[in-house]
């Protein structure tokens, strides 16, 4: 097979299959997601990043986790030199955790041996400090230290090992047992005993345990694991947490049990988390209510709660969602956290149903949210992800432990570091999230530059290579470079905002293809060559009337990429709250942005101090022309501080209805024209 | 004197006259504020919540202290026995001490001797617990509890300190020397001691301290603390706290000294209480840089910063200032305290400069804040106070503390409840807010049924009989009933929102008035009469353009009364997110309200799952013509959880310009008709 890659191939590649080298693996159902070792990204958007991630993240996150002595923790633990000084967050813990299975997956992908070094050396601190009983916490049931178990509501204990867990789980599935998943193994243990059908009947304040031992029971072939899951997934919702002060039980889901819940509510990342975990559940133990009540939050919350990037979370107070229609673009909480977890339940639901709107969200939140939280060169991430950036950010601090990050710049490292870690294990992960088989059916839901060599049930592979300029160019064109020698299908997925896509069969012949699963005419066999070319010419989308938030307002996507507005690329002086959105100018593609026609308000009189409410409406502020390119929203601030809006007034729309000035503006061809 | 009243006379009345019965007395300058003896309110809206402030509030307010345990924290350190466990967050002192400050304001103002005696109890049990150096605070500095001043970011001790002197400053004003002052004294000597030009250069977390000096400082005749609140000033904003978790120094205002910033930001309250201790040490001092410093801020904050209703305050997580024309109803926080400080500082700038704009705010702070957080019976109370309520609040618990109430209902205690003794000390203290005297010039900033004795400087008094159904009715009458027997001038405010003000001077004489400052022609004397009329007909209020967060709106006020709709005044199963406001219906008074039209937006579909963005902009949804009464915001959620809104969106600006379907509506005067 023929390789033309801007991306160094990994030692292991297409045909070294170590299935189930992926994150989900239920125990129910023919349908699986791709082993990480059946795609090998050649080149494009999602190599760069998967590139950058091995070769710069895991080292930044590496040095501040030990800058910041959250390694040290397991050392003092080691050494029985705790106190009651530790740095950190009692969560910290779980961001070695993150890092271990970020690591676990790029090696498992690669065999990359300074990868596994770094892996096995943070397991050999990690494991040191393990109690004779399995127990394994820095934070919590040491010298100095608060009690084991003393502070569910708030103490992260379960959360931790949930993510310890989740390592193992990687570890296993790329590599076989070893120390790390026999050090997993009995803190599950020491976890199923203690919380046990007859042992202490609470949750832990942040889930994540459930999603843990649930994939390490199905790793590990122990069902008891996925038993104790159910019963944390099935015990929240009833009040068994204690009050925290200022949030009520909604915060951590403790305020309707999960197989009742109508929306996602509350703390965004727990309520995800335990979405995620209560779908292993349900898919392992046939319960189809309990699937049914995740399928039916996913359905309201990405209705009524959810941004146009995929972003969850509308509240920076309790990192929550808000009430339905809730969505300001300027406080949009969004933590890139949150999106992680977004995608984990979404994948799971997909590999439930085979639906393809799970497949939508995934992408919408791979290009929009976890594609954002990161720094071009991988050492510096958003935490939050807000929609509009009213003041050029200027209080990150490059070289320091950063509040979370509300300045519009990304940081290199966080208090609270969640964010860093999380996007390393998901595009370290990439691949696992992009395809699905099912017998002889293989369908690809992410499209992207790669080779793949896909294992059949019934034996055999199916080998495809992909080649595509997406998201930036809509063509896509598959080649079968191996089949089994039987009858194989190809299914393509076309994202819903592709109205117009076209499919050209293996026979060459060429026709319209609807949002959802595209089925390739007939069997694929090797030497067919199909091409799905998707619309990715700039769109307007206009928000839902329900929406205060941006009310008369329009944002520009280009494919699944949300475009925005930054104050870099208007004229000096001008801010990106200072302009409208013309309408009548026709969008046009630039780059990987669109140009597009704006009127610039007049400048502003100086502060009179009166309140900003008049006693009439004022006219549609009739300005100066510009235009200007919008960018994609992933790289957003990556030039430096400045504001930045994803939704833009259109001008005309003040407060009165029909006040449009187009009669008095300078049409859209003479603003195009004087640039 | 006649008094037909429906509220009981006080002990002490006109003529009774403890001056200087008040909360703010410069050193410097000639004009000064009413003191409480010298008007009594005889009917109407204030007159009202004083009263039940009285009958109620004070009793209800005392009850939740002693029952949360606050009270026993000062009986414990008088009696040695303090401990790790200490009820109550490290400020609960100071809700002692600002209910203590209300019942002082009450007794002088009335002479009540019930109310005196719960003061004298309260004084009792705080001074019981005071160090022999003059130290007083429970949480810090007795065994089992922290060092004194050892978190001085986060605990409140000279914030509470303050709060002491505030009430000291009441009893000294409304009675003189006594235990209380003497416990104050004490105290402040404690903090020069402490904190003075040889002591620890440090500020507190929550600025409070600077306004408690200085006033007792003026009260006591002691410019050594009035100098101790201008070094506590002026070492601000350079940095001299801590970090403290997640948030920045603008938090605290540690930013940005006083003198250089431009505007206020970070949390609401501390910004404000340190603004009006600025103030008083600007103008006791001269130190014209330092007032021109605080009204620039106070310009821009109004302008940019303020809410319709004077709230303030845009952030949940930080209880903070959002930036420059981030308003969000739905989220805004509004804390109720932060509007009493407004007032506090708005008074402090209008006893500086005689600057109408300055009343204005007071108001419309009164009207829409301070008066909407207690419930009609003075037992339950708002903390934070949105524009806009998405879901019926349901969640507060009518007989325990609450978490900060976002539920939509006024909530009778929390966690943090600083809101409800702010409240009393605010009404017990109207009057000072009312008027001013300036040499032989009497000014009337707000307008109430009252009667008036106006002590003058040069001797002598003028009575004033007020008489008004203001604000619901906007004709004022004022009889001049006493007079010193030499030419005084009478001023009167007529509000920026009066267009089409009218003033009959003592002569018979009409004529129009514009907003500001309407002077009564020629001297008064015994006998005359004066009448201003201001129009207190529902008007239309538009926001800025700059406003993103109520595009498309606009609001209805009457007079300083900011109304609002609220989802029991619409046909059942409408929410009032679901209605448009109908620009082509007349407004028309009804009641203390308005009667408006609008048009209710189809039923919603189904929950499909979609997210809320689409390829083309809806149509302005048509749907049927309703009319429904907006009612005073500050009475909202009196009749049981709903949904609201102060900004109700224009029908025809969904997004899209000059799309109106007012050609096939129903025209407003069917509306009318069809109710």
């Amino acid at each position: 097979m023929s390789m033309s890659s801007s991306v160094d191939m990994p030692a292991t590649g297409p045909g070294t299959i170590l299935a189930p080298a992926r994150p989900v693996v239920p125990t129910v159902g023919t349908r699986r997601g791709l082993a990480l070792t059946e795609m090998v990204l050649t080149e494009g958007f999602w190599a760069v990043r998967q590139q950058v991630n091995r070769s710069a993240t895991f080292r930044h996150c590496l040095d501040w986790i030990e800058r910041a002595g959250w390694l040290d923790n397991f050392d003092r633990v080691a050494a029985g030199t705790t106190g009651p000084d530790r740095p950190g967050w009692q969560f910290s813990d779980s961001e070695v955790y993150k890092l271990m299975e970020a690591l676990a997956w790029e090696h498992g992908r690669t065999g990359d041996g300074e990868v596994e070094a770094q892996l096995l050396a943070l397991v050999d601190r990690i494991g040191a400090a393990q109690d004779e009983d399995g127990y394994l916490n820095t934070c919590f049931g040491h010298p100095g230290r608060p009690e084991r178990w003393s502070d569910l509501e708030q103490g992260h204990e379960l959360y931790c090992a949930g993510h310890l867990m989740q390592a193992a789980v990687a570890r296993a599935r790329t590599h076989g047992p070893d120390r790390l998943v026999e050090i997993a193994r009995r803190v599950a243990d020491n976890v199923c005993e203690t919380f046990g059908p007859d042992g202490r009947a609470a949750v832990c304040g942040h889930p994540e345990i459930e999603l843990g031992l649930a994939e390490l029971g199905r790793a590990l072939s122990e069902p008891r694991y996925v038993e104790q899951a159910r019963l944390f997934v099935d015990r929240r919702g009833h009040g068994v947490l204690g009050p925290i002060p200022l949030l009520g039980p909604a915060y951590f889901q403790d305020d309707v049990p999960v197989r009742e819940a109508e929306v996602w509510r509350g703390h965004a990342v727990r309520a995800l988390y335990l979405a995620a975990g209560a779908v292993d559940v349900a898919v392992d133990g046939g319960d189809e209510e309990l699937l049914a009540a995740v399928q039916r939050q996913w359905a309201r919350t990405v209705e009524r709660r959810t941004y146009l990037t995929g972003g969850m979370g509308a509240h920076h107070q309790d990192e929550g969602f808000g009430e339905d229609w809730e969505l300001p673009p300027d406080r949009a909480y969004c933590e890139t956290c949150a999106s992680v977890a977004s995608i984990m339940v979404s994948w799971r639901l997909l590999l439930a149903t085979d639906e393809v709107r799970y497949a939508d969200l995934i992408e919408r939140t791979l290009y929009n949210m976890v594609a954002t939280s990161p720094r071009a060169d991988g050492r510096a991430f958003f935490y939050a992800n807000p929609l509009q950036q009213r003041v050029a950010g200027g209080d990150v601090l490059p070289d320091a432990v950063n509040p979370r990050a509300e300045g519009g710049l990304r940081a290199p490292w966080f208090e609270v570091s969640c964010c860093p870690t999380n996007v390393a294990r998901t595009l370290a992960s990439w691949q696992a999230y992009s395809a699905t088989v099912d017998g002889d059916v293989v369908t690809l839901w992410q499209h992207a530059s790669a080779d793949l060599r896909v294992a059949l049930d019934d034996g055999g592979a199916l080998g495809l290579r992909v080649r595509t300029g997406y998201p930036e160019h809509g063509r896509i064109v598959i080649e079968v470079v191996e089949g089994p020698g039987r009858p194989v299908r190809l299914r393509l997925r076309v994202p819903s905002w592709a109205r117009g896509a076209r499919l050209q069969d293996p026979d060459g012949s060429v026709r319209d293809v609807a949002p959802g699963v595209a089925v390739v005419a007939g069997d694929v066999r090797p030497g067919d060559r199909i091409v799905l070319s998707l619309p990715v010419e700039p769109r307007l989308t206009w928000p839902d009337e329900r929406i205060d938030a941006v009310r008369g307002c329009v944002a520009v996507e280009r494919g699944p990429v949300v475009l925005c507005l930054e104050s870099v690329d208007l004229p000096p002086g001008l801010g990106t709250d200072a302009v409208r959105f013309d309408e009548s100018v026709q969008l046009r593609a630039e780059g990987d942005g669109a140009r597009v026609g704006l009127v610039a308000l007049p400048v502003p009189a100086e502060v009179d101090g009166e309140l900003p409410f008049r006693a009439s409406s004022a006219p549609a502020p009739v300005g100066q022309a510009v235009s200007a390119t919008l960018v994609p929203y992933h790289r957003w601030a990556e030039r430096g501080a400045g504001t930045m809006r994803v939704f833009i007034p259109v001008v005309g729309t003040t407060g009165r209805a029909g006040t449009s000035p187009a009669d008095e503006r300078v049409s859209g061809a003479d603003i195009r024209d004087r640039r």
